[in-house]
C-alpha cells in the first residue's frame, strides 16, 4: 500500500506504550539498507555463528536416540512444565557447578532454580519484566551488548552506563555511578547491573576474577532500598580459546541472593535449537515462572528432550571442542590482519579477546564510525561491513563516543576475514 | 529455606508492577493442591491433548527427510527471521485461504502479514503487549479463555465480558458494552474483542456464520477514538468432528484492518513442538515484530523447518484425520455418558459441540462448583476432576457466575470418560 495510507492506517491504531517505546529501525535492517547491491560483501558485523560447524550428525544422532525410544519420542511431543525438563534442568546445573568447583558453596542453587528459556535473551527479558518498572535503572556496561540495551528501552527502563577497562567493569565507577544515584534521590530505582562477563559482546573482554569478586560487592552494599540484582550473561562461556576457566559471578554468591545467570545454547550448539535457561536466586523463581507461563507455558518439550540427549550422550562437549578449534582459527586470523594492515595505523587500539566471536576496535577520536558518517560508506565502497560502536552504548553525561567498532569472525573463513581486515584498513587510511 | 525467611527475602525484593498483576496461584496448581494422594482420579480437567495419538511417526519420517538434506538440516540449526521461515508462513496463509474459500476476496492477507510464533498463546500476548497500555480494555465472552484473561491481569489491562449465547458472542451485548463504556468516557480505552471462533475453550460452541459478519460489523462501527481490533483465537479450527466448515472471521473482514487471527499445531499436532502463527492487520505487523524480536529474536528455526516439511508431505493433513477420529470417539463417549448419568438429573444443562476437547456444564443456580465448594470436593472424593467455570469468567456487574465447569475429554479414554461423568453424577446427586 501507499506510503501515506499505511500511515493513516498506522495513526488509528492506539499502541501501547511499551510498542512505541520498542520502534524504530533495528540495526540490522538499517545496516542492510545501506548495502544493497554490495553481494560481495565481507561482513564482519553480523554476531551469528559459523553455518559449516552447526551439528548436524550430532542432532542425528540424538534424534535417533530420542526415537528409539517410543514412550521417550511421545513424551517429547506433549506439554512440558513451565520451568522446563527436569532431566536438561539438572544437566544444566551440574555443568555450571563443575565449572565453577574452584569456589565451592554450602549450599549451591538447587534444581528449582533452574529455567529454561528461548536462548538466553528470553531469560534477560523475563526478568527485566518482573523486576522493571517504566523510569527503573539498569546499570550497564559503556559499552553493552546491544540487544539487551533495546529491551531495556522496550520496557521503558533506563540504562545507565558504567566505564569499563580491559578487565571488565570498573567497580569504582559502579560506585560513583551508585553515589550519584543516590545524590538524585533514585538508588530506590536501581533494580540491577547487566554485565557478559565471559568474552563479552561486543569488547571481547573476560571480567576478571578479583573484579568478580569486588562487582558482587559493591552491588550487596548498596541493595540498601531494596536489592540490587546482578543479571551476568554466560552467553560465550563456552567459547573460550586460550587460557584458563574462571568461576562465573555466580559462584562468588555465597547467599545466593544476587546474580541471575543466564545461559545459551545458541552460540555453543545451535541458535536454530534455541535452547537457553536462567539460574535465578530463590526470590525470583515465582515471578519468572508466571512471566514465563504468561509468554509461552514453557519452551517447546520438543527442543528440550533434544537438548537433553545432546549433553547426556558427550555430544555436546565434543562438539564444543571441534567449535572451539574452528572459531580459534579465525580468531588468529582476525587478529594476525589486524596486526598486519591495522597495526602500522596511528591511534588504533584492540584488545585482543581469550574468546567469544568479537573484536573491538578504538580508532582515532576524530573518525567517526556511525553509519552516516564517512568511514562506513567508505568500508562499504572498500567490500566490508561492521557495527558502528555507538550502537553499543547506553546513554551518557558527556556524550556516546563514535569512534570505536565492533568486528564478528563468527560467519565469514579466514580468508575472508583477512580480506573485511584489508578492506577496513584501506577504508581507515583513505578517511584519515 | 523457612517460610519466614523466604518472605523476608522476597519483600526485598521490589518486583514490578506487572509481576504484581501476574502472581497468584495458577488454577492448574489450586487443582493439583487439592488431589495430592488420589492417584486413581480421572482428571476430566487438563486442557492437554491425547497422548497415544501423538505423531511420533509423521514427526520421524519428516525429521529424515529434512536430515536427507544437509544444506536443510544445517539451515534448520541456524538462527532464522523474526517473522519466522518462509515456507511455513506461505503454507499456512495457502491452508488459511483453501479453508476460507468461501469467501474470495480482492486483497487477501499477504505472506508478510503471517509472523509464527510460540503457539496462539504468544502471538495473544505479543498483539496484547503492543496494544494495550494498563487500564485499558478488552470485550471477552464470559464465560472465556481462563489463560487470556491471566494475560490481560498481567498487562494490568481489563477484561469486560459479554453475554454469549451457544450462537456464540451476542453482537447486541457487544453493543451495549460499547454504549456503557462510552456513557462512562472509556470508549478510547477499548482496543480489542477476544474470542475464539471455533469449539470454545471452555464452552465448546462455534460462532455461527452470521454472528461472525455482526461482530465484525459492531467492531468496526464502534472503531471511532481508535481501531478495535478482533483477537480471533481459531485454536481448535481442525479439531472438527461434526457439521460443515464455516470461514473464519478473518475471511469477513474485505477491509483487512480490523482482525488478527491466532492459529496453532499445538492441539492439531504437537503441543511439544510449540508452533503457532497469527495473520495480522497491515498496522500490527512492525510493532509484533518489535515484541518477537525482544521476547526471543524469532520462533526455533528447527521447529519450523521441521513443521513445514510435515505440512509439505501431506504428514498434517493424515494425522488430523486419525485425530478427528480418535477424538470423535471420545465427544460421543461423553456425551453419550451425560446423557446416561447427568440426564435424568432435573437443571443441568449442556451445549453439544461439534469439535474441540471441552464440553461446559450448567448447573442448578444453587449448586456452587468452586474449589472451595461443596461438589468439588465430593466430585474428588468420587475420582473426578474438573474445572470450576468461575476462573472463565472476566468480572461482571452483577459477579461471577458460580453453578458452571468445565470438562475436557482430550487426555483420558473413553472408559476414563464414563466413569468419571458417572462419578460426577455421583457427586451432583450427592450435594443436591
Amino acid at each position: 500500500m501507499p506510503q501515506n495510507q499505511a500511515s493513516d492506517v498506522r495513526s488509528f491504531t492506539r499502541l501501547s506504550r511499551r510498542a512505541q517505546w520498542a520502534g524504530g529501525e533495528t540495526i540490522a535492517s538499517a545496516l542492510m539498507a545501506r548495502t544493497l547491491g554490495q553481494p560481495e560483501l565481507v561482513s564482519l558485523a553480523a554476531g551469528f555463528v559459523d553455518h559449516e560447524s552447526l551439528p548436524v550428525d550430532s542432532v542425528r544422532q540424538a534424534l535417533e536416540t530420542v526415537w528409539a525410544d517410543p514412550d521417550c519420542a511421545r513424551a517429547s511431543l506433549q506439554y512440558g512444565t513451565t520451568a522446563g525438563y527436569p532431566p536438561l534442568r539438572e544437566a544444566i546445573l551440574d555443568r555450571t557447578l563443575a565449572a565453577d568447583r574452584e569456589i565451592p558453596r554450602d549450599t549451591p542453587p538447587s534444581l528449582d532454580q533452574v529455567v529454561i528459556t528461548a536462548g538466553s535473551n528470553q531469560l534477560l527479558y523475563l526478568v527485566s519484566d518482573a523486576l522493571l518498572d517504566p523510569g527503573d535503572v539498569v546499570l550497564c556496561g559503556a559499552p553493552s551488548y546491544f540487544v539487551y540495551l533495546g529491551t531495556l528501552m522496550n520496557l521503558g527502563a533506563r540504562a545507565v552506563g558504567v566505564e569499563v577497562d580491559k578487565f571488565g567493569m570498573i567497580p569504582e565507577a559502579i560506585e560513583q555511578q551508585f553515589e550519584q544515584l543516590q545524590h538524585a534521590g533514585e538508588l530506590s530505582r536501581v533494580k540491577a547491573i547487566y554485565l557478559t562477563t565471559y568474552f563479552d559482546n561486543p569488547t571481547g573482554i573476560t571480567v576478571s576474577g578479583r573484579r568478580r569478586g569486588q562487582i558482587l560487592e559493591v552491588a550487596k552494599r548498596w541493595s540498601r532500598c531494596n536489592r540490587i540484582y546482578i543479571l551476568e550473561d554466560i552467553a560465550y562461556r563456552e567459547l573460550r580459546y586460550y587460557g584458563h576457566e574462571v568461576p562465573s559471578l555466580l559462584a562468588f554468591d555465597s547467599e545466593g541472593d544476587t546474580v541471575i545467570q543466564a545461559g545459551t545454547f545458541s552460540k555453543s550448539f545451535s541458535p536454530g535449537v534455541r535452547v537457553g535457561w536462567g539460574i535465578l536466586p530463590p526470590a525470583l523463581v515465582e515471578p519468572v515462572l508466571a512471566a514465563k507461563g504468561n509468554f509461552d507455558f514453557g519452551s517447546p518439550n520438543f527442543n528440550q528432550v533434544l537438548m537433553a540427549g545432546i549433553l547426556q550422550q558427550g555430544l555436546f562437549q565434543d562438539h564444543v571442542k571441534r567449535l572451539r578449534a574452528a572459531y580459534r582459527k579465525k580468531l588468529d586470523a582476525m587478529l594476525a590482519a589486524c596486526d598486519e594492515f591495522l597495526g602500522t595505523i596511528d591511534g588504533i587500539e584492540w584488545v585482543r579477546p581469550a574468546g567469544g566471536l568479537y573484536l573491538w576496535l578504538c580508532l582515532p577520536d576524530r573518525l567517526d564510525t556511525g553509519l552516516d558518517g564517512p568511514l562506513f560508506g567508505q568500508a562499504v565502497a572498500e567490500g566490508v561491513l561492521y557495527v558502528p560502536g555507538m550502537y553499543c552504548f547506553p546513554a551518557l553525561k558527556h556524550g556516546i563516543p563514535r569512534h570505536m567498532l565492533r568486528l564478528s569472525f563468527g560467519i565469514p573463513s579466514c580468508e575472508n576475514i583477512r580480506r573485511g581486515i584489508a578492506a577496513l584498513a584501506r577504508a581507515v587510511k583513505h578517511v584519515m
